[in-house]
């Protein structure tokens, strides 16, 4: 029989552990897409301050609450709102049931495939196509036509599908975040069903933690089946002063850190730095054309134009995909 | 130096195991205060089916939901909700800074102690109350004010503070679904932010799964801090109907159990139960005079004069807290 001293344990017990932290540190890495700037460096060092047990900025797992913003912050927005793709796709398949569509506008235009003219009116028509196209069904058979389309219908200039055009390094973060006993949320002006079709999946938060801007619903007995009706009327829009609004609502907590890519973020990157102790706000922003696209002040979709002059004057974290990111999209 | 033999380890190890092991089944008992009588069974076999796996009815964990109502359900109810006594509590303090009150209903008759009278108009009075008390400041002041009040005033006849007004058997309900991977949500009528004044520390529900009545808020600046201040209307109010739209709104799935008292968690139960596979709907049925309250049909409080009937049609569990239950209230 094999004799085991004490000291022969204890020396085992050392070589193990040995073995396991001199693991080479690139393999550790949490954020491997990122380069090793100053914005990789305030973000490691933000996590490192709150979830040091014993100092003045540390946070309590239950009130570490961070909050993303998603067309733009998590996923590509352009050239158009991927939503906006799909109830357009939406409008084709239901004009044979719609002939009034072919003398009305925004719908004319969208089946004669010109986009640019169907919305030359602004939110309206937007509105208007989002309520025919999002409503008038079950909650279940939303659930499974956006699910079905986010999943087989591809980008036109990344060939890919649009539940795949998500930032890898942003799934790294997420992830991160968690690791570090985040509670990570959405909180978005997309439609809250069309983000929860794909977003467990693809960022691995579930629907519970995805917060956008909703349509009314009315529940009705079909026979003895409950269901829920989507209706064509706008419930809340969450966007801009509606994103805080929602996270009191919703989350009922202060966020310590928002990531954002747009004006829209604005106010809730505000509210999350006003708190007290450490924060954290991030603003995505997309200066690299090459690999996915380059717009700020100005631009129709994802504009910048206050958010990155706050920005500059409270210090908060300004990325650039160029020069931050080594890895734009993730791996299919 | 003292040596240890293979054999030695392993015989300490087996005898550590038998002492865990070995303790007595009574302590290990998740529900204590549950009788064992069928109700507390039946709550047993439905937690054992869904999360046995490789067994039809398993459930993986991020869909196990479970909602509870609030007032009735996992606190007292009678002889008013304690969200009307903090009303009313903040009426009376607030009375001298609103000399029009003394003339003005319903404000005069509970100034004077007559909260029969002050009421007797039915919800438009309830309504005005709620405003006037829970608008008019910031989020921030309000969670403060209804903090304090919950942890020091104390009832009329248990004469303990509200915030201890607990089921026992709900508290270890609570944690024993959490225990076997559900997430507990609380779908209450009651206010949302005057629910999370307490219910992290009560229930260990934290304010993200807090659904309730709420009031519309706007976000302003106070010269550079943001706030958001409580305005005096309704957003939404989240009974019957009502529970399920939030449900879809706001976890975006549908619970696989859920926890009521009264007509109004009647449609959160048939949602509940309406879904694929096994699934829990339980009805806490007030019936116990002398440790709390004895109601049901016709109560002005807490009635249930449809959901008995509609208990006993789909079988779903009615709980007697008389015989079901040998502690009512939870150790202050």
């Amino acid at each position: 029989m094999r004799r085991l001293t004490t000291a022969r344990v204890a020396a085992a017990l050392t070589v193990a552990w040995l073995i396991v932290s001199a693991s080479p540190a690139a393999a550790q890495d949490p954020l491997p897409s990122w380069n090793n700037t100053a914005s990789k460096q305030a973000i490691v060092a933000f996590v490192g301050r709150v979830t040091k047990a014993g100092t003045p900025d540390f946070v309590p797992v239950p009130e570490r609450i961070a909050t993303f913003d998603n067309d733009g912050t998590l996923w590509v927005e352009q050239p158009i709102y991927t939503q906006l793709a799909f109830a357009i796709d939406r409008v084709k398949l239901q004009a044979a049931g719609h002939p009034e569509w072919k003398n009305t506008e925004p719908f004319a235009s969208l089946i004669d495939g010109d986009v640019e003219k169907a919305l030359a009116g602004g939110d309206e028509g937007v509105v208007q196509v989002l309520a025919a196209t999002h409503a008038g069904m079950t909650t279940d058979s939303f659930e499974r036509i956006a699910r079905e389309w986010l999943k087989t219908k591809r980008d036109a200039r990344f060939k890919r599908p649009y539940s795949t055009l998500v930032y890898q390094p942003m799934l790294e973060l997420l992830t991160y975040l968690r690791a570090n006993g985040f509670k990570t949320f959405i909180v978005s002006g997309g439609g809250v069903e069309f983000m929860r079709a794909y977003a467990e999946e693809a960022y691995g938060i579930p629907p519970e933690q995805v917060i956008g801007s909703a349509g009314r619903m009315k529940y009705q007995l079909r026979g003895d089946v409950p269901e829920l009706l989507k209706l064509p009327a706008v419930d809340m829009v969450n966007d801009k002063e509606g994103k805080v609004i929602s996270i009191q609502k919703i989350i009922g907590r202060r966020p310590i850190a928002a990531f954002g890519n747009s004006d829209g973020d604005l106010q809730m990157l505000e509210w999350t730095t006003a708190g007290k102790g450490a924060r954290l706000a991030l603003i995505v922003h997309h200066d690299d054309a090459a690999r996915e696209w380059a717009y700020d002040r100005g631009s129709k979709i994802g504009t910048l134009d206050k958010a990155l002059d706050v920005a500059a004057a409270k210090k908060w974290l300004v990325v650039s995909m160029k020069d931050d990111w080594n890895t734009v999209l993730a791996k299919q």
